[in-house]
């Protein structure tokens, strides 16, 4: 409800035409202003029923507060639900571009095991008062979106799964074209057992990924065949694993589109054990262009994620939401294939079930 | 100077017993009280004049402010270089880990070509009111030096590179130690052609490392060619061009010691396009023990560098200064060798040089 209310409060207060004082505020709900005051900055030493009165009115009135210290040294909230991953990097470093040109600084927070931060984490956000809160694959509960939305403080979600909420402005990219564009490439080097093993089954984007390699398939006159339809992690040991059982299939395939490029890197290592070389006896494709992949030996082939762009766009509509321009609600930016040394025409004959895998010492 | 002048100024602050007040800092500067508020709060609208008199007072007794935000919504601040390489995201982890525990949020900021902060930074710092701050691989201006210092801001170094400042507590690791265990794995497994590729000439962490290595091999009773020692730039592509040139000697190394991850990812690539096989025909140590590591096929034996608890000990050392606490001015924490699947005994006989690298498609 955030971004509706948001624009609700912005349109009546345009219609009346001047922004509500605090000591109206405090009028209307009937405490003094000090009462206002904590509610505003997000002490905790007020009654609930005060505190929700009064946030109702400012909301009402979209109350905003240009504080000093938000015009002079501006923040943006950046949550995580983990740091782990390799594209996390990415993001920040795009978010924290953007940021640098409006002189604004990065908060950064890890929620952890949580898909959302943690309980006391708004009311530091509350005291920062910051341009806005950016969040990457994680949500916030409806109470804390209120709250926001009660200080005009906009939030936009960073989202590459695909399944965004309705109504939460995010950013994403192009999952089943990217998927099209990977299979497309193994098809036209001449592949034609084409494997893929794509994230998770209950991931959006993974599902969107295999839709597309399903789609080019057909488009090539090919059928997909289920047999060379894995679901991984997203990690390096879920590609390994689902490789290695590819690998060993009677009617091996020549091509494995590894929906990740962590899992590609997996894909590699099972190759490797197999006593199959990259590209020559087995082409792999990348998804998500993070370093690793340029880094692989041989360097991925892969669907280059524009990851800091989408950091970057992220910031640019907050700073929209900001300003009161009207902002799109789900922005999904382009994917493209980058080609290096991972893939090759597939070698000549039907191939053989590759040797059990040597015990690695 | 930061350090001596907070411990001096904490000093004198104990002797007399009690805190002086913003009035008769004014009263002895001789400005408003506002005028003081000002400088406090690092606004720009002071004279320099001014605001170096009112400074010196404030150093002078140790004036501390414990503004209701720094209670409430404490913040630490995180100063990269840059958040390129692969394990600022490590250190990154480690210090909100710990800042976690203190319920304090992290304020990412990237200082760009720079190795210092912009000069705008401070400003926002001093506005922000930091519990402290930790600089990575950078520096500040005395100047800057001596504003955190005035308001009891402590900052410390995080210094991977063992050069540390004299006057700035920093916290780093044990690289000449590192350097020994790599080189003497590959002695115990019985490699006498061992090469090292070791960082930049003009950083200090690779001199330590390479005379690591040279002091392994004498205590091993091998002396060091010095036709097996090359600098590269710890990044991917230095690590492949020097281990093309080394694979291509007459007489070639049967391991290499590749001074970083990164460089051990390139020297994997240049011994892939020689057509040797690691660990077979080429053992291969990293150092740092960054994710890619552990992704690469094979995954790399290397040196583990402890950068989340470098991090983690930073912030430590921040709240001990904060405190008062007496705090050490260099911490270096140990390095550890991880065996994984890169390396192996020699293969018998000697080495012909390896093919010319075939054409990369």
């Amino acid at each position: 409800m955030g971004k509706r209310l948001l624009y609700a409060a912005r349109m009546r207060d345009d219609e009346e035409g001047r922004r509500i004082t605090l000591a109206e505020v405090a009028q209307q709900a009937g405490v003094s202003l000090s009462t206002v005051s904590k509610v505003l900055n997000g002490r905790q030493d007020v009654s609930p029923g005060t505190r929700e009165r009064v946030e109702a009115l400012l909301e009402a009135h979209s109350y905003r507060r240009t504080t000093r210290a938000a015009r002079e040294a501006p923040l943006i909230e950046l949550v995580f639900h983990e740091l782990d991953s390799v594209w996390s990097m990415e993001l920040i470093r795009g978010v924290e571009n953007l940021a640098k040109t409006r002189r604004a600084s990065v908060v950064l927070t890890e929620s952890g095991t949580r898909h959302a931060p943690a309980a006391d984490w708004i009311e530091g956000v509350l005291q920062r008062r910051p341009i806005g809160v950016v969040l990457v694959f994680s949500s916030l509960p409806d109470a804390v979106k209120q709250r926001l939305a009660a200080r005009s403080i906009p939030f936009v979600i960073i989202d590459p799964a695909g399944d965004p909420e309705p109504d939460v402005p995010s950013v994403g990219s192009a999952n089943w074209a990217g998927g099209v564009a990977a299979t497309r490439h193994l098809v036209d080097l001449g592949h034609r057992r084409i494997a893929i093993i794509t994230g998770p089954e209950d991931v959006l984007c993974s599902l969107a990924r295999l839709d597309g390699y399903r789609s080019a398939l057909n488009m090539a006159g090919l059928e997909a065949d289920p047999g060379l339809v894995r679901f991984g992690d997203f990690h390096v040991d879920g590609g390994y694993a689902r490789a290695l059982e590819l690998l060993r299939l009677p009617d091996r395939p020549t091509a494995i589109f590894a929906g990740s490029d962590l899992q590609a890197l997996g894909v590699l290592e099972a190759a490797r054990v197999c006593g199959l070389r990259v590209p020559e006896d087995l082409s792999v494709v990348g998804y998500d262009d993070v370093m690793p992949a340029r880094w692989s030996s041989p360097a991925l082939t892969t669907v280059h994620q524009p990851l800091r762009q989408m950091g970057e766009e992220a910031v640019q509509m907050l700073l929209r939401l900001r300003s009161g321009e009207p902002a799109v609600t789900r922005l999904e930016l382009a994917t493209s294939l980058v080609v290096r040394n991972s893939t090759a025409p597939p070698p000549a004959g039907p191939q053989a079930p590759a040797e059990p895998p040597a015990p690695v010492g």
